[in-house]
């Protein structure tokens, strides 16, 4: 854990604040000023207080708490989930995935299919991609018109406002990987066989499109980033770090929503077990 | 169907309009100028209409309609659906009563469950009490503070505008009874044995209100009938003369998609079906 509060988060976008994701770090050293191996030991400490504090969070039952995750591809999604939130009791974690929509969620709104993954009370629900790819890959791959597009920033942070007047609170983190680093990691999986499995063709034509969708995450960023729910563009260059900086802003997240455990109304003391 | 389009309909709530339901009517001879006979069978024709505009918007499948039904008691919403919509395709029109909600429903925002049952393409889905519930019922039976309810207002207007951004019609309705009709017809079900079924006591407490609902309806009305999605105040006091009203709202939206039969991509008169 850091010292910095969420409310002065260097990688935290401020309402109103326009975003350069050239000039947006993809490295950082200051934040955890730590080399790898001191900061590998350091997320499993965070592990434990996020295993502890989701312990809280399922016991009270009280409040829900979403995180989106965005990247571009290699990003990194896959691996902070599983490195950030691995310690946590899968009973009161979930994970949803938004892929390429079905047809039948085609044939609705597009915020039908991810209004049914929202947590419950107690649970955390990690989105791994979300309803910000119904702006970010469809105005890139030029989908729907402008039209159509331009409008669901509004729909999102009304959805994201509502959501959160009812009770969840809200994280987005956005993975900054530089355009360098994404090569690396696409060459990786074409080097190696057993990550062959992720390689899809289709991830160079998005490469080829980068600054579009810079492009399209900036505006993203500048739009949807509220005091309800606040995007975080976290320095993900290199992985351990990453992670640590992720670990931080759930730790710090869940310790802001004031727990404890639900009080009881008997006496332990006075209750006798028959044998 | 009376040649009045809806944008001048008279039961019709315009954006900035305050509403007084004391003097709204719950009786009309004027809209429909005919006797309950003429009606009927005029009832009947508006059916076969609406069964041919229902049959061309499931084989275009490119709207959705959303019709949301609210009343008092003994309103009338279960026999409006029943002789306006009962000509219908099944399959492509679906009822969603919305009763008291459950545990899981309760344990996430009140419009989790409203939005999962939604239309899709080609789809009229009829709401038998809906999301206006959640400010109506919590604020006259106090059980959530204003704080929480006063914020509904705005959630739900965002909710149906993005609903018709993305390509849903709504209507909504509210059947409008006197206090002296809900009177007659809760005795009716007190005195006819084969309608005890229907007899709820808590009707009566909810009927020792009726000011506060009124008052919680008329703030509903004024602060939610928009162009995007308009509210309709029908006089139900008679209810063939409402169910006329109800089919010619219910004509005129469809109507007004400007539907068409899809293209086909063949020409019928060059395929042979072999033997």
């Amino acid at each position: 854990m850091s010292d910095i509060p969420l409310s002065q988060h260097p990688f935290r976008v401020y309402p109103g604040q326009s975003v350069d994701l050239s000039q947006w770090p993809t490295t950082d050293e200051e934040f955890f000023p730590v080399n790898k191996t001191r900061g590998k030991d350091l997320l499993k400490q965070m592990n434990l207080q996020i295993d502890a504090l989701q312990t809280l969070f399922y016991a009270e039952g009280k409040h829900r708490l979403l995180v989106v995750f965005q990247a571009m591809d290699t990003g990194g999604k896959d691996g902070t989930i599983r490195s950030v939130f691995e310690k946590m009791d899968p009973q009161g974690v979930r994970c949803a995935p938004f892929k390429k929509p079905s047809s039948l969620e085609l044939a609705h709104d597009y915020l039908w299919r991810i209004h049914q993954q929202v947590p419950q009370n107690g649970e955390v629900v990690i989105f791994n991609r979300s309803h910000y790819e119904d702006i970010l890959a469809v105005r890139v791959r030029e989908i729907f018109p402008e039209s159509v597009w331009s409008k669901r920033y509004d729909h999102i942070v009304n959805f994201e406002q509502m959501l959160t007047d009812e009770g969840t609170t809200i994280v987005k983190i956005f993975l900054h990987i530089s355009r360098e680093e994404q090569k690396e990691r696409l060459q990786a999986r074409l080097d190696e066989p057993d990550k062959h499995w992720k390689f899809n063709p289709g991830d160079l034509h998005d490469r080829a499109l980068w600054s579009n969708f810079m492009t399209a995450y900036e505006d993203i960023f500048a739009k949807t980033s509220t005091n309800a729910a606040p995007w975080y563009l976290v320095p993900a260059d290199r992985k351990w770090y990453r992670n640590l900086i992720v670990a931080d802003i759930i730790i710090k997240t869940m310790r802001g929503l004031g727990m404890s455990y639900p009080k009881i109304d008997f006496d332990p003391a006075e209750i006798t077990i028959a044998d």
